[in-house]
């Protein structure tokens, strides 16, 4: 399998660097008959916005991501075919370059790029960029609908937990959960950091003055499934864990994967059993889910865009609340695979 | 790919039953030439044989599990045809398990397990069973010749960091890597349990309590690759740090999987990029090895053998020991597999 | 996917040397719950015994080809883990191999294979032998047992109809055609060399003289699918003639494959469409089964057993016969896999 | 891997239905460092041009299909990263289709298209047009260009040796494979039918008659390529043969394969092989390349757009000119993937 597809039956084959024409995936695998909603492709598109903008945590609609479908829809369906989508780099050609062309930015993967292929796009990041993530949220809302359709209840729900000292308590976490549980439909909540904090100004703040002085931020984010199906994930190589795991792994920021919270390490069995909670043991077992929720959770490094002398002023103070719908794209890809691949398991 | 297959290039293919007359692996896309240690592919299913002995922390070596190549191998070289091994179960059919076949064993697989298949194997785990790690460490034995003849510098050390309250003290630790760096070859230190306490007594004690009252504890180990290749590892789908998260969260035992130590989600990026040690980045960059030490950690959740009536007073108190040839083999078929895959990389 | 795997989803991994321990396959794929005919394993390896004995045209039963399943096969039934058989090599090391150490066999792939591997089995062909064919018999078996289950209508069938000079007649073919079409399961005719001349004999003469003068001959086969299912077969390059193709193409002997009889290169389109007979076009449209019959065609060269001196009188005077119970399980393996893939088309 | 995927390292993912936006290829596995010709991509695609324009059998340059790089190349070489190409579909809504919409075109796969997904783009073949053709000489000038580089001698040149009763004379076919071998670079002979009979004015009056009078042909077309490296293909299921065999039978009009010229199945073993002429084994022998001539044959059925009434006057008389550049982009992507995984066969 291509080091750029993702997925065993419902693929998606990821191309595009952060200065070329365009960025986009082909998708593959994915049966006829998906409502294809255009306004939630889009909507996810938005959610992943490069910048923070300090006056609102909120996201701004950015116009320049638009997705174009090439092929694979058609009268507002899924054909079987192939769906290529792309969005276009809008200001690919119009900067200088030059001067970094020789000089990769530290803390960044230009240089062992440059020894590994010998050739680089010195204009950016390349395929290492986080730009690459728009192919994911793509390949994400395309599993989102599938899922829609043949899972209705499943309902995918990553949160911040973490950022720097702040932390989510047990009863702010609760509230949460108890509403994103309640909640209809994938779209909502697509406006806010969800970082349900009941003091939204201590994170503003905070990531303010990290913008000022040049800081960033690692965080802890955790995954919810609300309305798992049972019986997915295959044993062995392509267990439920194991298949989250390198789709979460994959993404750049990305330093930790957990199934289950707290610290299973340092639990007795008659503890971690006995409890049997899926908060405890993340709603698989053997690899395969048992249909209760799922719960995972991830830790993110602090972006290394601030030893990038170009994006003074502009970089992330804190790479989360960007990657929550990237997290949400990956593991709906897991799930719609593992959704078909589970029509297989019995004669 | 199928389920039951790991690798892109350098593949296995895993097959067998806890309980059924063998398991073993077809390893393929190993080139022709590789020198076949059939002693130190011995020696590394014996580091993982059942059971703990209190008497001993050292592992005894189990003459039952007897590898048989039946393929692929000839006048002490490989072919660059499909490696065929298998290990024979020796008490596959003397038990009686018709107590147990309508009798889920509770904190096993066995109940998700029959409700995605509807037919199961009631003998005993079957696919879900540690002892298919077998097929891995065969696997990975075959991977580390491979290692041995093309990057001769590296080599692969788990060891335990944590069981319970018992931690490895930053001297301890120094010591032994420092020891691990030095020692020659892959074949050292099969015979010891590879927590490297100065009170080793302390060690025996707490297991052979639990193993008394049917305790069991998590565990938390450390994988450092020495002698590491540049360029390993594919850009964005096939990232090092990838590909190592699924090889080792498909390990049942495993719960959690991070690159680098520590805690990056409480750090700053002042402190984490500006350091810039193995330690903490883990020695990989935009998913690309950067020559450096690798750096993994993985945590293991209590065994759920304690809820076994069965194994009552036989059930392993905590899976590192035997688990740690399994890690070291999954790492060396990841390894193997991208320093074969680096020969595509440029034209 | 490995050099040494057939198939998507429903697939087999094939390993084994022509002169070491053992042959088989690892299947995966394969659903649980299928019913496991252990004799209809037996009696379809039996059909491809090496050696022709001129006294009977029909097989007899060779004792030494004994399928042994490790894995994947409880109570009669599969358990949807991978499916281990193996068939012992055994006189593995009886022989002296030391003489044609150096001298690679005329007309074999003897001297290929050195070259590309620099380490080869010298004691036979190794893969490059027909008795690797072994592997694709077993798979082949647990295909036909899947589609026996659920599409029990369908009936694979190829058949000799030219060796030499001798070619079948309209009228013997269809006579064949009809009692293929309306006998019971897939067991019936294992006994007869499938090549349905009225004149049996010359059949005997013919082959009887080329083993004793040391020649050889070409021959055509064709195969027919009774009761295909409609839409098998994915667009572009899981076209199931595609899929076809490689599978009959895999196969040492085959030279040629097509897609319906006749020539079609000679035909005006006024022709070809308005008859529109499967005959014609071969069941496949745009890739994809019309669920009328599939007729394919396949042309063998003469073997290259003549020029092997060691087999001076042994060699087989032509293959098809042998070949045709591995033809017939090549296809098999494609239909299988398509009908399980066909699950996935529509959401 | 995915049913629009082709090739095991060298990959490409075709995209676009023959009515919708945009048709294209994603290329996956093409090392980074190749030089990339635009003029000759453009100019392979002119090549495949639809139409046949009776007053010059020689190719008009179609400004239409013209390829836009949206990814993988940058200052004029490969990046090791996915090579993203898209042609535009011009008249994507231009025309009124409503009246075919429920009425499948006889002879078109357009019913069994509707059966499988249920779903369909009646405006045309979708993906089972010819039009999907494009994606696979984009994906093929890649691979001359690797093949340029890494195996400069390699030249891959299919022609036409039958429409109808015209065929090429013994003498007229050497001369043009003299001319063919001699030939410098891959761009040569663009600008002709590939049919090299003396009397070119025959094939112009046969198919402008056929033109006129709602009639087409089949044709046999015969591929040679000079310069092979030895030690192309794997043992067993990626033996050269059959990895050309499916990559020449995914295209729609082709309906049937054969490895070396004439008919093997009617030869006698002393002459086929004591010949041993590339002519009659094909180049390849045990599924691997010796070094000599590579030699495929390949037969074309009648093109079915007789039937389609829309077409009348502008149907193709004979794809087998438009196919050259198809069936030469199909064995070269072939040719790049092998030319990379041997690569792979020694430690």
């Amino acid at each position: 399998m291509g080091a750029n597809t993702f997925g065993h039956h419902f693929q998606f084959h990821s191309f595009g660097e952060s200065h070329g024409f365009a960025l986009g995936c082909v998708i593959e695998g994915c049966p006829s008959g998906v409502a294809v909603d255009l306004e939630f492709l889009q909507a996810e598109l938005d959610r992943r916005k490069p910048g923070f903008n300090p006056d609102q945590v909120t996201s701004q609609r950015n116009e320049s991501d638009r997705a174009e479908i090439l092929s694979g829809v058609f009268e507002g369906k899924t054909l079987g075919t192939p769906i290529a989508v792309i969005v276009r780099n809008q200001d690919a050609k119009s900067q200088d370059y030059s001067q970094i062309k020789n000089n990769p930015r530290a803390g960044h993967a230009d240089d062992v790029w440059s020894e590994k292929f010998s050739h680089r796009d010195h204009r950016g990041g390349g395929r290492s960029s986080g730009r690459e993530t728009v192919a994911r949220v793509i390949a994400g809302s395309f599993a989102k609908m599938l899922l829609r359709q043949v899972q209705p209840e499943l309902k995918i729900c990553a949160f911040t937990t973490q950022i720097s000292d702040l932390k989510l308590s047990s009863i702010e976490k609760n509230d949460f959960l108890e509403k994103a549980k309640t909640d209809k439909g994938y779209l909502q909540d697509h406006f806010q950091a969800r970082f349900p904090l009941k003091d939204q100004n201590a994170i503003k703040d905070l990531l303010s003055q990290a913008l000022e002085s040049g800081e960033s931020y690692g965080a802890k984010a955790e995954i919810r499934v609300f309305g798992m199906p049972k019986s997915l994930g295959q044993p062995v190589f392509q267990k439920l864990k194991s298949d989250l795991a390198t789709a979460l792994m994959s993404i750049g920021a990305v330093s930790s994967f957990q199934l289950g919270l707290g610290n299973p390490d340092e639990m007795k069995g008659t503890e971690f059993h006995l409890k049997s909670e899926a908060e405890v043991y993340g709603g698989i077992r053997g690899g395969i889910s048992t249909g209760e929720d799922l719960v995972l959770e991830v830790k993110f490094k602090p972006t290394s865009s601030i030893l990038d002398i170009a994006k003074k002023g502009r970089h992330d103070p804190c790479i989360v609340t960007r990657a929550l719908p990237v997290i949400e794209s990956m593991v709906a890809c897991v799930l719609a695979d593992h959704v078909l691949l589970k029509r297989l398991d019995q004669v």
